[in-house]
């Protein structure tokens, strides 16, 4: 587990003032991310549960759901390596409350491994069901190919208001290009499934894998940008991959990602999205699709 | 199953001839790669077997081993819908020979369905772990986000000379932007990722989201047009999105797709692949990503 910082508390840390912090780090509460995100280890059984500060209208953020269920992959004693990819089908809705976790490890390779988790309540309908792969990442040439979004810093832009869903508002969404619109009568002509912000955790929490799993699904659907309107919708499928293992993390220490969004089609009900997580250093963190219902 | 005839024979069919083109249908051997990504009906376990038509060096195309665990469930008594999404981890070798796929329907809503497919060869471990979303596509507000890439027909482009590996010449690679150039010295400034490419069955074949499953795999590594060489490379995990369904292809009757793929990074030993499939009258048909591991 992670616990956090802010900025404003990091520069004033000094070396002498270690061991307290260190006291402090002990007794502080959890980040609420952490308890959202909060597994109780089992055999291949493990526990989970919803949290009311990250609810999305009419069920848990998806995004902490497979935060969750990464988590009870990274706490698994038998994990080897980081995250390299992560795939959850959302398969029903999830009540608020206690789930399930069926942890299985499918096959384990000399530095790769593959896991299986099955989120059920109550022993029955399965909720959702993920696939992973963990690598033990050797060093090797290295290129990124795509272009660092250029942006204005973080602190110089706005916070994105307060909004309904709790979920939302766990997280400091700062927008620079492609601000959501979905207020006041429908527009006319259909405007840009493209956005360009800051996402950090409103109460800073340093980036981890798990937070950049949740981070894959903290966008608005594409389809309210585009329709400028809010419509039935949800995630069905979400795909991500991590560039970045735990040391780039650790190298990093950064508290907030640049994420870049956009679509490829919205047709018959479904429709997709693809994004990518930069730290402000310039280093690709994560790249992240899903594939969304909606009703329009 | 699909048969399908090229256009130099299509135009040669008249009315009064469909009842002998019917029974020359009937008779007809199977395209290859219907027979490559034949499965037998079992009850919850299926069977399928390597094609030495579709071998990439010390293994099955992926492409092939992933449209025959999207074959098995399309063939199966209770799959509803058409493909939505699929992602197929590659966990281990397979060998050449037969193989289980133990298909499992996880949960079925009122118009989508959940599915898992395990391909093991002998009782052993698993080879591959498929997850599946299949949908009945509903009418609604449709657009297409992303550019058609423009692009020469498919009949002025010349086709990519026959290579080693079998899968490869099952198709027949037209390149019109970042040909594979891995022959001789080794390059000196790494070159694109970006290709822009038609891809048809060698032997014609109507595309369906059989087909669509294996292009999605059927690209040169990335890491190969980077570097200007072949490395050490395996895809570890792959994921499909169709955006077309059964209906929208049986308009399109192609049997072709251009296809644009592209790559993100390369970073300690695993890099990503981008890539969409496009119809020549401008329908985006699937996007597709993966993660593969390389050795440089």
């Amino acid at each position: 587990m992670s616990h956090s910082f802010g900025p404003l508390v990091l520069h004033v840390i000094e070396f002498g003032e270690i061991v307290a912090i260190q006291s402090i780090m002990r007794t502080k509460p959890p980040h609420l991310f952490d308890d959202a995100t909060h597994v109780t280890a089992g055999d291949s059984r493990w526990l989970g549960r919803t949290s009311d500060d990250y609810w999305a209208f009419i069920g848990p953020f998806g995004g902490t759901t497979a935060a969750t269920m990464l988590r009870a992959l990274i706490d698994h004693p038998e994990r080897s390596g980081d995250p390299l990819s992560l795939t959850v089908n959302f398969c029903a809705p999830i009540a608020q409350g206690a789930f399930d976790l069926d942890v299985r490890l499918v096959k384990a390779n000399r530095s790769t491994q593959h896991w299986c988790v099955e989120l059920t309540q109550g022993g029955a309908d399965v909720g959702a069901l993920a696939t992973a792969v963990f690598a033990e990442r050797r060093p090797s040439w290295s290129r990124q190919e795509a272009k660092f979004p250029q942006a204005p810093p973080f602190d110089q832009i706005r916070p994105f208001p307060k909004i309904k869903a709790s979920w939302a508002n766990q997280y400091d969404f700062r927008f620079i290009e492609g601000d959501p619109d979905f207020i006041g009568a429908k527009k006319e002509a259909p405007g840009s499934a493209f956005s360009k912000l800051w996402i950090g955790d409103r109460v800073p929490r340093r980036i981890d894998a798990l937070s950049l799993m949740a981070m894959s699904d903290a966008f608005f659907g594409r389809i309210f940008h585009v329709r400028g309107e809010l419509v039935p919708f949800g995630t069905v499928s979400l795909t991500t991959y991590f560039h970045a293992d735990a040391a780039d993390l650790d190298s990093e220490d950064i508290s907030n990602v640049l994420a870049v969004v956009d679509a490829t089609i919205f047709h018959k009900s479904y429709g997709d999205l693809t994004g990518a997580l930069w730290s402000a250093s310039g280093r690709l963190l994560a790249t992240t699709t899903q594939i969304a219902y909606f009703k329009v």
